[in-house]
């Protein structure tokens, strides 16, 4: 059975975290992961959790070598829409030298690369050079409800001094690429609430503060007309870009024709003073991402609605405390309303900035590994998302997070026609090889 | 048979001209409207149009009369949501001196009411003063699609001096009230467009314009933080108040008590320099009355929205052009947003405002019916809303309209348990015959 084989085998299950009719399915994938690592010679364990199964999978642990975590995930995002899929989505095809299946990229091939790679070592060495403990999940993909009481439960038995995650992308084929860190998140929603009722508009209209308007002076007045965030301190204690990455990120070259593609916005907007990479990697935001009151229909109704909301997510990064901001924006929103309007904040969600020093031992470890893996330079990125995991591994765990992603940006994650090149998958298996390794001796 | 006992059958016909399975009770309403007329000695005419029946009816016209055409509808609206009704919708029944049905009030209250006038004047004096014509639709809860059409198909028959209609509010019991002024409107929907897909606002957030943001600042834009219109030229043309009306007005007492207590807004917000009355009665308006972008549902998704849209209404003053307050402020907002969304703009229905002069000899002739019948100082009020049908009767037949409604404040139009008191339809009788004396001597 080769690796791709099994590549294959995987890919097939369809395993959709959010839809209940896959429960089996994700079962099915769990299980058949099970039985490939324990005939590798791992001691394999399947925790049932209220959603999805964990499996874990460890060698024989010593106490005079490094313990790696290896994460990633068997769950897969839902197919729809279907017919936008130029072949059957849980069918793989190889064609052109990728394989095309959901899942291929996010995350099973970058998954099953590694497990290969462990796979290949320990054929060739009969043991890894490493403490290795594999943690699988099945459902990331609707947001790892049950990870982090998992960690909480197990943190003694999956103490590690790294965990190595392969889920994020690598700024163009063949540059190995080390995301060293994430920005954080902060949501909240605001309620604007005026008349008791729905006004008409003809009778009162003049008279009263319409509240939809009201929360668009709100939203308004949070940045200036370039794009700063207006909230006083809300950049207090963020950390300055160093000149080593602002120099890194322009080696990558210009990032604005690439960010106008993939959006295809007609041009593009924010902070003064940053490049279009440095103001999505590593400068804060504050980004409305629904706002709703009044009438939504066809046409026009003439009404002044009683209420508006917004939904208002902060990224943060280094070092901005989540609850500090939420409590900064809610001061400031509340300076800013009128005494005509009654405001109602509920705050939401919150991740802290990640940040390793990819300078640090282990960071060079993992660049050693992928220059190995890739030669030429490695690229050392930052990523405008948050991925919770990551916190819950150094909130639990208390260890860094080596992010170490194949994902390319046509590799259609979460979209029709999920792809993943053969020649990453291979690249997968040397640099999980390689990785150990590096790691073992850092 | 009474003029109560009248009512009360018309009100029974639950002429809900909205709903398909009430058309043939609409039409049952007109038949029995069309026999009474006729059997008052009125020539009628029932005509069909692509809805609910136009109904005309005529005395004899001599040319050396003056011709009124009295306008009434007989259609109502929905009575939803039954269950907090504490009678019936369509049961009408005598409390506390009201009458409770739907339509009681608008229309078939005061319809009947002058319907109930011309039959007590044309029983004391066997004819009219006034070459009457009138026109019963059943259509205006549903915007009155067919009236115009029908107006202009038959605009030499229905020429006329004056039209008059009760179908606006009284400021208070018992006081006779004459509304000789409307806003006109224009309304408008804006879509702002930005990248072409939504995108993660975690990869992108920083680096585009998010749509919803541009919409909330456009709307911002609008208005200054005080309440005044900021679009150039906005108020140019805008006929200042005249002493007389602010006088008349403020004579009505401090009207803020009375809109707070029926919008329930925490407080009075609008232009400086002018009474609430004054704002929602005499001065322009820009209100968004919906307004919608991004993630609607619960919780949160961190999404920035490929667009967002808003509808705007503007309520006018004379003499301010609909047309060219929409091209006024496409263009400030056009010179508003900035390269990196795009604008679109549909416009929606306009109407002019509407304005006669109070002192003329046929407003004149509408105070002194108004006294004749309530005693005391009559009042002279604008009301804020459109009505689009005084519009057409002034576009089509050249003539300007006695407005003398009969509705008060808590007589629930709309809603449920309307109701209309039996004090105000004895009035409506008597105020229909003071009216058509008066308009024949003025």
């Amino acid at each position: 059975m080769s690796a791709l084989d099994d590549l294959l085998t995987c890919l097939r299950f369809p395993s959709v975290s959010t839809d209940s009719k896959h429960r089996q399915d994700v079962r099915a994938c769990a299980l058949w992961l099970q039985e490939k690592l324990t005939k590798m010679g791992l001691s394999t364990e399947l925790h049932d959790t209220p959603g999805h199964p964990i499996l874990i999978a460890k060698n024989a642990h010593r106490p005079d070598r490094r313990t790696v975590l290896l994460y990633g995930h068997y769950d897969v995002q839902p197919a729809e829409p279907f017919a936008e899929w130029q072949t059957p989505p849980f069918e793989p095809i190889l064609r052109e030298g990728r394989i095309y299946c959901r899942g291929a990229t996010d995350n099973k091939g970058q998954l099953m690369a590694h497990v290969s790679g462990l796979a290949e070592t320990l054929r060739q060495e009969g043991d890894l050079p490493v403490n290795l403990t594999i943690l699988f999940e099945g459902e990331e993909e609707i947001g790892s409800p049950n990870l982090k009481p998992f960690l909480e439960a197990h943190h003694a038995e999956l103490a590690c001094d790294v965990v190595a995650i392969s889920d994020t992308g690598m700024v163009g084929e063949g540059v190995g690429t080390f995301t060293y860190g994430l920005r954080g998140i902060a949501c909240m929603e605001v309620k604007v609430k005026g008349p008791s009722i729905d006004l008409h508009s003809g009778i009162f209209g003049g008279a009263v503060a319409n509240p939809v308007t009201m929360a668009a002076r709100l939203i308004a007045s949070l940045h200036d007309a370039e794009g700063r965030v207006m909230i006083p301190g809300f950049y207090d204690g963020v950390r300055d870009l160093q000149a080593w990455e602002r120099q890194a990120w322009a080696s990558l070259g210009d990032g604005e024709p690439e960010t106008l593609s993939l959006t295809g916005a007609p041009e593009l907007f924010g902070e003064p003073g940053y490049s279009e990479r440095e103001r999505r990697w590593a400068r804060p935001t504050a980004e409305v991402n629904g706002m709703g009151g009044g009438y939504q229909g066809e046409g026009s109704k003439t009404v002044i609605a009683r209420e508006a909301f917004f939904k208002l997510s902060f990224r943060l990064v280094p070092d901005q405390d989540p609850a500090r901001i939420l409590r900064l924006a809610e001061d400031y929103l509340r300076s800013q309303a009128p005494a005509s309007v009654r405001l109602e904040f509920k705050p939401g969600h919150t991740g802290k900035a990640y940040l390793m020093d990819p300078h640090s031992p282990l960071g060079l470890a993992a660049q050693r590994a992928l220059q190995h893996t890739f030669g030429g330079q490695v690229a050392l990125i930052r990523e405008g998302g948050s991925i919770p995991i990551v916190q819950a591994f150094k909130d639990v765990l208390k260890a860094d997070t080596i992010l170490v992603g194949l994902a390319l940006p046509d590799c259609q994650a979460h979209a029709p026609n999920e792809n993943f090149p053969v020649a990453s998958f291979e690249a997968g298996i040397r640099l999980n090889q390689a990785l150990l390794k590096e790691l073992a001796q850092a």
